[in-house]
């Protein structure tokens, strides 16, 4: 039999695990039997020591079967689904879900809620009345037939080791360490039993993984495990130094999403939306060109269904902040760095995140750049605009924003889309 | 204001922390702000990156200042204490105290029970009929008056935070760190109020610190930690291979105690408790041989006096065992090696230790050595003579003595002690 004090030590002394040890230790701590602060040394000792690859395969196995897992293989259609790693202003999922399945893909698109400077793709779609994001297997299944695409909260029995794990992760300082990022997105998405998986792994000064190196080290490691598991894999690695879009919040990431799916809509939200798109496509085995479906109206066909199936009015007009205000440019130029991090940190400010779980949001609050990098910018005209119910939190936000641009004479803005990996 | 998790990442990423930061989580983890899961992953990360000097004496010092603090002062007498790392048949506690306060000097050695192979100083002296170990600080202070020596307990009171954190320490697999160490062992010290300490350092196959290069910095920071808090501290780096004396056990060590302080004895016994107590009369200033009093019984009437004290009895015969088994010699030759921790093991399984805390050990078990390192053996003759209640426990026992004991044709054995370091 083994012990958590014998697993730990292993680790610690930088041997390998083996598949039985992770397992038993990984459904211990699920069940209560291992303590909260055996399984925090435990990822200490991961965070400094690693994983080699059959430990992160057992691992990512072990979370993944520790509770119920989804088969959508009777729908009698291909599945596809979509994960990032997170960024600012990453609204991607709203309009790629409806704009997949409008080519007869289901697309369970199992998400979360935003904590921190990145915001929650469910806290968005709460901003249209009446959208109901609690949705059970059954009604998630039904929804994937017809219309096709269906966004909503992840069920309390899908991955609970992975559930128990983030949240021990979150409070002892082990959230950035490749393989147990790498377990907990898997363990997470494999438990969706999707055919065909596309991953954002995001990189710059705004994402989890600054360097490009690491997120390219973390995207190979979710391919390799994915298909390793009989999912056809594809991460795609962007770039985000800046907000995506021009929007950062709940009801006004909403309103470009609409933007998008009528055929408009900014020029970064759009390209990662057809590049993923394409990759989702790809691996139902579709060869199609999904900028069709933005133009001709079907991709919004598809959302206006999925937001009536889940109980939402497509026709509401989305809430407006009591309270705006301005801030202005200090400087005429190009706009040479846009700091997402500052940017999402001021939205959270504004009350678009929360601080501690199970706190609401505000649907109003959030930011409008009125320029992004690459961009010009004369002094005195606008660059932000803020929203928010709570005007008290102007200042610290605009303090916030104060240092988030830099202006230059000239500069191009790099492409979002660095390279993809399957 | 702090947060535990910038703390937990500014060590795990290799930072100096600030006093303030170090004295704040410990106050804040002995009150319960801080969590369980939060020291650990602290304690994980300071195995890894470790602690410098500035940190480890603000760590001792937060620890030392967590509880009550004992002062001797009023007294009228100077004091002195020792403490051992740990190792098998370390019995010399029990004559050291009573030799030493035959010299006039209060010996206050608050003492813990054994846990794994290792026994406890509480656990041998309770198989003493009547002894208790429990007193309050008023019992201590006016025992260490009259007689002068004492042996007891530890009270909920001093230092709690290495309490807290030791047991934490024990399951999280964050026992062997170094600065972990040192500050466990230094808060509980200087919390004692001692004016001179004398620390037996164990280092080889039976210690905690089996390497010498680990055993001597463990020995040099923990003589700095008491110096810089102003007690004179010396350390005693002794070899811990073989058990010491002759005797592993609880009852049996009392009864191999009576013989040293009889004026006989074993000699590795004698010698390590003559060393010692040299170095504690020394900081109190007093120049003798404490041989002398060894030989002329003025220790002896210390112990009675202190066993008295305790409400034991001195003159009740010692409790026997109920079985006995005796293991021969395979071989003729000379004891070439006793591994220390498997005579540690047997003792344990006999019942002479705890496999968890409250656990109650059994008097009588142990085991009695035959022959030591550099003494002869003849094949058929008498090894080792095991005792215990539970006699289904000679099986494993022997089975681990079975590999204890290597044999050659001529073999001299190392000194016990190895340096003194002050």
């Amino acid at each position: 039999m083994y012990t958590a004090v014998d697993i730990i030590t292993a680790k610690r002394n930088g041997l390998a695990l083996s598949k039985d040890q992770i397992t038993w230790i990984v459904n211990a701590y699920t069940a209560g039997e291992v303590s909260d602060e055996q399984f925090a040394a435990l990822a200490m000792a991961i965070y400094f020591q690693g994983l080699n690859d059959a430990e992160l395969f057992a691992l990512t196995t072990a979370m993944l079967h520790s509770g119920t897992t989804l088969d959508f293989s009777g729908l009698g259609k291909p599945t596809a689904d979509k994960h990032s790693t997170g960024g600012v202003g990453d609204k991607i999922t709203l309009p790629l879900t409806p704009l997949v399945a409008s080519y007869g893909i289901a697309v369970p698109q199992l998400s979360g809620r935003g904590l921190g400077h990145t915001g929650g793709t469910l806290d968005k779609l709460e901003s249209i009345p009446g959208f109901e994001v609690d949705l059970t297997e059954d009604d998630i299944r039904a929804q994937l037939q017809d219309p096709g695409g269906v966004i909503c909260a992840a069920t309390a029995e899908l991955a609970p080791a992975d559930k128990k794990i983030y949240a021990l992760r979150d409070v002892t300082a082990t959230v950035d360490s490749m393989p147990l990022i790498a377990s907990s997105i898997m363990s997470k998405k494999l438990a969706e039993g999707t055919d065909t998986l596309v991953l954002d792994v995001k990189t710059g000064s705004g994402a989890f993984m600054q360097r490009e190196d690491q997120a390219r080290e973390l995207a190979e490691k979710m391919v390799w495990l994915g298909k390793a598991h009989g999912v056809a894999t594809t991460a795609v690695l962007t770039r985000m130094d800046a907000p995506l879009g021009y929007t950062v919040g709940n009801a006004i990431e909403v309103e470009e999403t609409l933007d998008v799916l009528a055929g408009g809509g900014p020029a970064d939200v759009v390209e990662l939306t057809l590049t993923l798109a394409k990759h989702m496509l790809a691996g139902a085995g579709i060869e199609a060109d999904p900028a069709e479906h933005l133009a001709n109206g079907k991709a919004m066909d598809a959302w206006r269904a999925m937001v009536a199936a889940q109980h939402g009015d497509p026709d509401a007009p989305l809430p407006t902040a009591t309270h705006e205000h301005t801030v202005t440019a200090e400087t005429t130029g190009v706009v040479s760095a846009m700091d997402a991090r500052a940017v999402g940190e001021a939205a959270w400010r504004l009350g678009a995140g929360r601080q501690f779980q199970g706190q609401p949001v505000q649907a109003t609050a959030g930011i409008r750049l009125h320029a992004k990098p690459g961009e010009s910018i004369t002094a005195g005209q606008p660059l932000f605009t803020l929203y928010t119910e709570t005007p008290e939190a102007f200042d610290p936000a605009t303090q916030l924003l104060e240092t988030a641009v830099e202006v230059s004479d000239t500069y191009t803005a790099p492409e979002v889309i660095i390279d993809v990996i399957n």
